[in-house]
């Protein structure tokens, strides 16, 4: 079963209402509430899956947090509110829960989007603890939304790539004030935060015209990344953006341009011509 | 491990800032969000815990988000919103998982809170299926909180409870619109959905000095309900609250009344004197 492929089959039987300005698909659903605009999504953390059951409980409540603040952050939004559930075993130890939640309530209040609800529920013996994180936010101005990238455009990257495993997945922050920054300083045509890998998320920006060449010799690596596997690494949690002007260099790395294309071409290539679309984590 | 024990203690730990209105312990969280007043909830569906693996996909779906929405209900709210996220094993039937978020997407628009978003998981092998559904709502008067059953107050219900389980729990419908209905007819001082219990639920409406006295002779039995059974049955989704008016007699049953209580008595008591405050599904 295709996680992506479901998700699209299932949104396409959603009804929509002129209440949902950005509906599934994007980082986050943007609704209109009343007079405000609220930016809402939600984030599922699987121990044994994005972290393990030696981790460290505070930084798994952490990460659990931080997954969802960065898709704020990639909306171009700020996160204002959050919810958090836990599905766990009954051997699991109240300690060790605790922490998890802990380490979330912590740093969910230091970024702006304290918790203010929740469900607990008990699962079978044997299973994975299971976390999700809801997310509420505002939006400064407006959404940055996924597939616009303008030919002409050059790809840019906050932070560094590559190697997040090593220690960076679990102890990142996500990049909501450096989107602030940005849109202040120039235009963003598209954003993402690199979840599942650059080649895969670089994918989502491109258009029906429009094709991303990265130059992988610009790739700014993180300590310990070799350049093959920074295309495909994942869980980078940093904003991958194109724009026409560029923005301060202590904000953000080019990485590549856009350029156009016709609909049989890949969405993302490399400057030697590599299809790399595709690399990144498989939902499958 | 306790639940509700649990939840308390991690919601002790949790900051607090102006926004939160009404935080973590009622039936929603309620939200300051610009000039809007947000409600926001979220709730965990477990096959094999409140469904089973046998019930017809599009119910489960249904439930799922029925059981959110009885929440809004309870608040005095109106769904606008939600997003529903899925755990689910490698092995799930693909067919099975689209008939779950159709049953959960039809509803949700007819009950006036679409999906708007979510997110899909694989766990491991022989994992139960998993969803949650997050609801947002809007507030047209004030929020109406548990734990403020004042003494004097008549206690209501609406519709009829017990054995919910034979057929009630899969097919009922939130009760959105005749809490809408009483808040136009009666001030109603604290109301909850029914979902644990009778005895227990009640429990939360009682105060530090208010008692809720129940009179079994008068509980509105569903078909196939026996007294007893009917004070902690649960899964009824049916509103219990408490009002010093009388509401029109086709949206609620009177049940008992609000009496001054002592510290060191129950929370709830029927009128032969016993203590039902506890009875109802245990949170271990």
């Amino acid at each position: 079963m295709k996680e992506l492929s479901l998700l699209e089959k299932i949104y396409k039987t959603s009804p929509r209402d002129d209440s949902i300005l950005i509906g599934p698909g994007d980082d986050m659903a943007l609704m209109q509430f009343d007079s405000t605009n609220l930016l809402c999504g939600v984030d599922q953390l699987i121990v044994g899956r994005h972290v393990t059951i030696e981790t460290a409980p505070e930084l798994i409540g952490r990460k659990a947090v931080a997954r969802s603040f960065s898709d704020v952050a990639a909306m171009g939004g700020v996160p204002t509110g959050s919810l958090m559930t836990a599905a766990l075993p009954p051997k699991t130890d109240e300690s060790w829960a605790m922490a998890v939640f802990q380490g979330a309530n912590e740093h969910a209040a230091k970024w702006g989007g304290p918790i203010v609800g929740g469900d607990i529920a008990t699962t079978e013996e044997n299973a994975q603890p299971m976390f999700t994180v809801t997310t509420f936010g505002t939006l400064p101005t407006t959404p940055i939304k996924r597939s616009n990238a303008q030919v002409g455009d050059v790809i840019y990257v906050t932070g560094t790539i590559g190697n997040s495993i090593a220690y960076h997945h679990l102890h990142f922050t996500p990049r909501i004030n450096e989107a602030q920054l940005l849109m202040d300083s120039v235009e963003i045509n598209t954003m993402i935060d690199i979840s599942d890998g650059l080649g895969q998320d670089a994918s989502h920006l491109a258009t029906e015209i429009s094709q991303l060449v990265i130059d992988t010799a610009l790739l700014p690596l993180r300590e310990g990344a070799t350049l093959p596997k920074a295309l495909s690494d994942g869980e980078d949690y940093e904003l991958l953006f194109t724009s026409g002007s560029k923005p301060p260099e202590h904000l953000a790395t080019p990485i590549g341009y856009v350029q156009r294309r016709t609909p049989s071409e890949p969405k993302v290539i490399t400057t030697t011509g590599e299809d790399v679309s595709n690399l990144g984590w498989s939902h499958e």
